[in-house]
């Protein structure tokens, strides 16, 4: 026999996947109105570039599980983690450029739960959603030993801007949206995890805030995709090194990213040092920033689009990921979260 | 401190549908194209009956969440659990008129499961995909003690035909698709639950198949809503007496029920006798069955869609819902199943 916890997630995912004859490889599903309303056929796979090329408008669909023990560090209000689970989604949403039409909540509750933490769940999805302009427009309830929440999400890519994974190519530029590593560090300054620093100083907010309460970037990646410059995207939910990893295997290219241009939170520098923070910046997961590509002579315009986007590499042949330190070149690991696997 | 026990599943959801401002009456969320088009206006309300007077195109959505020790009883095989976890939300899309597009499927795994184990469970999602002409659009996997699966679907209502709860007008007759009881009747017999019957008989494998592979109404529910003949309708999922109190607080109307019409699934009958029978078709959950209601001058134009319906009965002004049996009308109970709260 052979346990899922034998083979990690991504072997489990790459399995059921092929089971299912479902593409799982961008954030979204993708079913464009043609498709819709004329056959039964569902999320496309084109893989001749991240824009579809077609001027209808497009539904993309997302589904998260989050669940107390794994997904809600210790410390988070009700509030925060009602907050964190639509953000996981609209972060989804978020990737693939596309506005959020709504959001369902299934939330699996233990039968011992003050009916009050569960309203604060409650307040804090509604608080999300309208901050992005979006609401909660159905869900389900269930009794559950641990508490589980899962949420769907829908958006909309009017006039076939949807930005997949697939279409980087060579010469294009590398870019972030936000500054990463910040919920990675106050996880280790809060002594949470393996490589927990238990932090004797206070932790400033805003490092608490970057773990509690992610902000996805839902306007950043709507302005994007209406550029038209944006040639792939996706959200950096488990880590920088593991996206530009899956970034890279769908678009079939390779990557140099220059260590000094990745946008490492100022907090995490400053408490850390540059090594660890960079360290979390590069490894840690929770960001929910955006990590896309752009045509080279197109900076300025993608700019006006994303204030906080950093150019942080760019796009090389198929083959390494490599990180730019004074003129050397290391190959970047693939270190990153993922579930089941047990970690070296 | 009130527990979520103390107040049970239908009050909980009531609290927080009143912080989520949702809508949480009909079995989807509805969204019509105008809507997502033209503004962030998301699930309509409107009261004015249940079918939309708009000819253009909503898409409606669902989430439900199973999990191991409550929805899948013993003795299902994991691909039954797979079968299921569809279906329960095609029955919803199916309850709307909706035709089902795609469905997302989010899987909390232990991690000693054996990957084949969870292959079986993919495999019976494609099976109940592929029968009911969709398939697994996308998903998502977490590490879990306790199996947990949500599906959220989506479907689409071509011209406005979206088939709400509300819409049931005095006069109309009320209806059901397919037999009842069948689910309830063979988890008696297989000695499950409180009214476990302990059967040392053969279980019949057809009731088998209503536990363990229910079939949701979806071609059924489409013919129907295209007949424009259908006020009202849902789906039976927690028992034929509990939906019709949903039924009658949404259109604010009440109902007389022959019990002699009330369609008792045939085997369930020949093995435990028809009181019993009867029990299970009026408070047994797990059918999938439609329950709808009809212009009462309509009934051939509504049988030619969907040769599997039942006259059980007609709305009555707002009142009880009375079960008529040899001329006599007792109250029809409200038991059904209810998550959290414990039972009497």
């Amino acid at each position: 026999m052979t346990k899922v916890s034998d083979i990690g997630e991504r072997q489990l995912i790459n399995r059921l996947a092929a089971i299912l004859d479902v593409n799982a490889r961008d954030d979204c599903a993708i079913i464009s109105f043609a498709e819709m309303m004329g056959s039964n056929a569902v999320a496309t796979d084109n893989n001749d570039g991240a824009r579809q090329h077609n001027l209808t408008p497009s539904i993309v669909l997302t589904t998260d599980m989050l669940h107390r023990t794994t997904d809600f560090p210790d410390g988070m209000s009700y509030t925060d983690i009602g907050w964190m689970s639509v953000a996981v989604s609209l972060s989804d949403i978020a990737s693939m450029g596309a506005r959020p039409i709504g959001v369902m909540a299934a939330l699996g509750i233990p039968q011992s739960m003050d009916v009050r933490d569960v309203e604060d769940i409650a307040k804090g999805m509604a608080e999300c959603t309208h901050t992005y302009n979006t609401s909660i427009i159905g869900g389900d309830t269930d009794s559950h030993d641990e508490l589980t929440i899962v949420t769907s999400a829908i958006g909309l890519c009017e006039n076939g801007n949807v930005i997949k994974r697939s279409g980087a190519k060579v010469g294009d530029l590398v870019c972030v949206c936000k500054t990463l590593g910040g919920a990675d560090a106050a996880l280790r300054l809060l002594g949470i995890g393996k490589q927990g620093e238990h932090c004797t100083a206070d932790i400033p907010d805003n490092l608490l805030a970057a773990l509690y309460r992610p902000t996805p970037c839902v306007f950043e990646g709507i302005a994007l995709a209406h550029t038209g410059v944006v040639t792939s995207m996706m959200d950096i939910s488990d880590g920088l090194s593991l996206s530009l990893m899956q970034l890279s295997d769908a678009s079939h290219i390779g990557f140099e990213i220059e260590q000094s241009a990745v946008p490492v939170h100022p907090d995490a520098e400053s408490i850390l040092g540059s090594d660890k923070a960079l360290e979390c910046a590069l490894y840690g997961g929770g960001d929910f920033g955006l990590l896309f590509t752009i045509k080279a002579d197109r900076v300025e315009v993608a700019r006006k689009a994303c204030s906080e986007m950093h150019v942080i590499g760019r796009v090389l042949e198929y083959g390494e990921i490599v990180l730019k330190h004074n003129g050397a070149c290391t190959p970047l690991g693939a270190k990153g979260y993922e579930h089941f696997k047990t970690r070296d």
